[in-house]
């Protein structure tokens, strides 16, 4: 039976007495396939899940979907009770943030490094917003561990920074993407998409498994790889790629064709107004 | 028997194992008879105390007594030792902030009704400095209970007003002022007193008394109150006053002649260049 909490106050309360270790599962609401897979590895790893939902309107954009980014509350808490999560909380944003002046002080900065590349170079603030509410939400639920998806690699990274640098008692757990038959990958957004556009929407994935496949020949310098890949994605005028780069896996530093260590090619597109990211690992 | 632990990965694997509620006692070291009261008083309600000893260049002005502030940290130990402290954190600065970039970023910012009154006007970035170190070691630590002296009754409002505003699950205990015979409050930069400045030191304390006295009395306004203190220390010429004022019991806020609520009287001031303060409650 999944309880929805609405309050801080009754989150702290059921969580004094709920059995540890203590499973976090940020959410903006709107749960898909890549969702339940996190779900799903808490409960292996964890005695308690709580899984918030909070569309966090610090890190959309003024030209962002803050406000039709898609809400369905109840069919959230269906998903959350088909899998067994212990606690959906899902507090206001007065709950969160109660004095605004206070939250824009006080917002967390992670390095330029990490925030000003890829979907920080067009969303302005956006990861500062996330590692802010990210923040928020682990100091008021101090979870044993935390989980994200693979598709927001950037996030990803930045939440791992969050953790080292405020040496927090969390461990990041992080899995791999989840995709429809056709190779998208879940995202709340994918309803802003008719069927016909979600088919051309697949077309990211494709060109990120074509240039893996060409930098794994051994054929393509990478830059080579991913001239291969926006070629093949100009057939599709549909998508308006925003960027597509390959990223050092340890510290998403800009990779040269000698680099030692993994890397992953990543994408970001739109379709329309929908905006979409995607990555692949390499080798 | 108290342990002296160092890094942020031994702080954490001891409390992992310790018995709950857990005290944190929050210190630059140098510790004294109110620093002895907030171990007792936290020996009384929880079952692990740990005191931190940590000189936190943050909360220094440029022109402050930061490389000279007194360290001795086996006198320390042989204090937790006898007041049955179970471990005593004394990081170094690297330990804490190791990215100072990072940092400096991410300050933590209290409203400046509580932040640039008072003490907040002369040291400058003071309470941020404070409140980015007690957010570090709350973060590092997540204590239970956290225990404080009154005598820094500004620094004690900013940290209840950081434990709102982050929704922290710790609860801020406040001790009383302890005094020498004198009534001199106890303080670390009392060792840059010779005797004799002790004594007219002292006389910070009958101000405030003298004032509260007229307070009570009712004979005299808050504002011819605080007149005749000044008037009483001009007698000192060692005694060089920053501020004497009445501040609202509730927020720190002025307080008025038709003051409902209980006020404090605060005073800072200098001998020579050590910098004291203290407050007394009215009525």
């Amino acid at each position: 039976m999944t309880s929805l909490i609405k309050s801080i106050q009754d989150i702290k309360n059921v969580i004094a007495k709920s059995a540890k270790p203590l499973a976090l599962i940020p959410t903006m609401g709107s749960l898909h396939a890549g969702h339940i897979s996190l779900i799903q590895t808490a409960k292996s790893e964890c005695k308690t899940i709580i899984v918030y939902i909070f569309v966090n309107p610090l890190q959309f954009g003024p030209n962002e979907d803050f406000s039709e980014y898609p809400k369905d509350l109840a069919s959230d808490l269906k998903t959350c009770e088909e899998n067994n999560v212990d606690f959906v909380f899902a507090p206001e944003i007065n709950e969160i943030y109660p004095d605004i002046e206070s939250v824009k002080r006080n917002l967390i900065t992670p390095p330029c490094e990490l925030a000003d590349i890829l979907c920080g170079k067009t969303r302005e603030n956006h990861f500062s917003g996330v590692a802010t509410v990210i923040k928020r939400f682990f100091d008021i639920i101090e979870p044993d561990f935390a989980y994200f998806g693979e598709k927001d690699l950037q996030q990803l990274y930045i939440i791992k920074w969050l953790v080292k640098e405020f040496n927090l008692p969390v461990t990041v757990q992080s899995c791999p993407i989840v995709r429809e038959h056709t190779g998208l990958a879940y995202s709340s957004r994918n309803k802003y998409l008719s069927a016909d556009e979600k088919n051309i929407a697949a077309s990211l994935y494709k060109a990120l498994k074509l240039a893996r496949g060409n930098t794994r020949s051994g054929i393509f310098p990478l830059n080579k790889a991913i001239l291969e890949s926006l070629i093949f994605l100009s057939h599709f005028p549909e998508i308006k790629v925003e960027y597509f780069e390959a990223k050092d896996k340890t510290n998403l530093a800009n990779v040269h064709n000698d680099t030692k260590h993994g890397f992953y090619y990543l994408i970001a597109a739109k379709i329309k107004k929908v905006r979409l990211i995607d990555n692949i690992e390499v080798p």
